[in-house]
């Protein structure tokens, strides 16, 4: 599995993405999940996977190398004009990808070479946006009604965001919102692990904005991860008690 | 889906149980999916299921007949000597039931048949015990290590029983516990939906236990859903602050 969210504030986007791949839990590997592209000045676009590595990786791969080919008469991400045609573009690569695949195992895609991407970012004068991706190469989009997208393993961390996101909140809030999600879906979920990635785009910045890698070890993250469960716990210490009276 | 939860505390046994029941999101329904069956001072058994509803209530219907019938020779859930070889006549029961509707359409079990049932009480002399019932027929038992179980909708839920679960914890505790896993998990998931069933069963006491209905318009539960948004947030603020000083 794998866990990424793409998150929009007033001020900007926060992507963040998980490192763990896994073929079988007798078989983890730590792979990146997030790629960066920008030209400053003109655009920034952020990439996040989840699903089958060899699709993914595949995917990244051929929009680096389209972005490169000079006589190329078709727009490459670094060309298009809009977050849409970027999110177009993308979505073509992945179902390319998935039905190069496909074919090999007969008519019917296989659901094996899977994968759903998240695609953010700003290009020159278009609005700053985020895209989710489907195997099948079409998407959507998120508004200010469902200003955030998670990928993978979404349900564990998906509560505190519904409960805490606010579209004002600071980077730094929001890192510490995903960092909470992150870490209630690693400890339910093995295949989900730090390190994280981290990208900060800052609206109408039109270049890569901070980017890090948080690891497991990691002293902040580590203070999250034991502060949150004493906090849940006083937290529901808080919660006014149940009596029997009324039900009996 | 469904959400149940069965829970073990040192002084007894929490049942709780959703009531949607669903075949699309355009034609939903309510059913109770908790059976309780009691001989004083000799048994108490509870059952609840998540999964194909035909199937559930086959098994519980054939459970039923079985009982009563007085000729039969084969040990019931009534006669059953062990909270053991309650769950494994249910267990039978179950895959039986399955195998009949898999037979319809091939030779292959239709998944779309299955379902997984939780079984918990007490028997005579024996210990209280959780037993999780897989489509196949066989199971697993609660312990020390892992003292509760969840069927259906487990994931919205989980990240809170984990964090404060304790086996010391009143049965008061235990329901607000499970009102708060369960508000997580009916805001995320529409297909889990009050009015919930809960039975408390006292360790020892060899008889049914308070049983009652919580509404959706229920005050406390209501208290339970809004409150916990607020202890959330509050929760959340109170975690230390991000810096990105360390990170650039």
């Amino acid at each position: 599995m794998t866990y990424c969210v793409g998150l929009c504030l007033d001020r900007g986007m926060v992507f963040m993405s998980d490192t763990r791949t896994n073929a079988g839990v007798d078989n983890i590997s730590t792979f990146r999940k997030m790629t960066n592209w920008d030209v400053p000045g003109e655009r920034s676009i952020t990439l996040m996977s989840a699903g089958n590595l060899a699709t993914t990786q595949a995917v990244v791969s051929l929009i680096e190398e389209r972005s490169k080919e000079v006589a190329d008469r078709d727009p490459d991400i670094m060309s298009a004009k809009s977050m849409f045609q970027v999110a177009t573009l993308v979505g073509r690569t992945l179902k390319e990808v998935i039905a190069a695949n496909a074919v090999m195992v007969g008519q019917r895609a296989d659901s094996a070479f899977n994968a759903t991407l998240l695609v953010g970012g700003q290009v020159g004068d278009g609005e700053m946006r985020l895209f989710l991706i489907y195997p099948e190469g079409n998407f959507i989009e998120a508004s200010a009604d469902t200003p955030f997208f998670q990928i993978g393993e979404t349900k564990y961390g998906r509560p505190i965001i519904l409960r805490a996101y606010d579209p004002t909140m600071s980077f730094e809030e929001a890192i510490k919102l995903l960092l909470v999600s992150f870490d209630s879906t690693i400890k339910a979920n093995l295949s989900v692990s730090p390190p994280l990635d981290v990208h900060i785009y800052e609206r109408d910045s039109l270049q890569l904005g901070r980017t890090f890698r948080i690891d497991g070890d990691d002293p902040y993250f580590l203070e999250i991860s034991n502060g949150w469960g004493a906090a849940l716990r006083e937290a529901f210490t808080r919660l006014p008690p149940f009596s029997f009276d009324k039900y009996d």
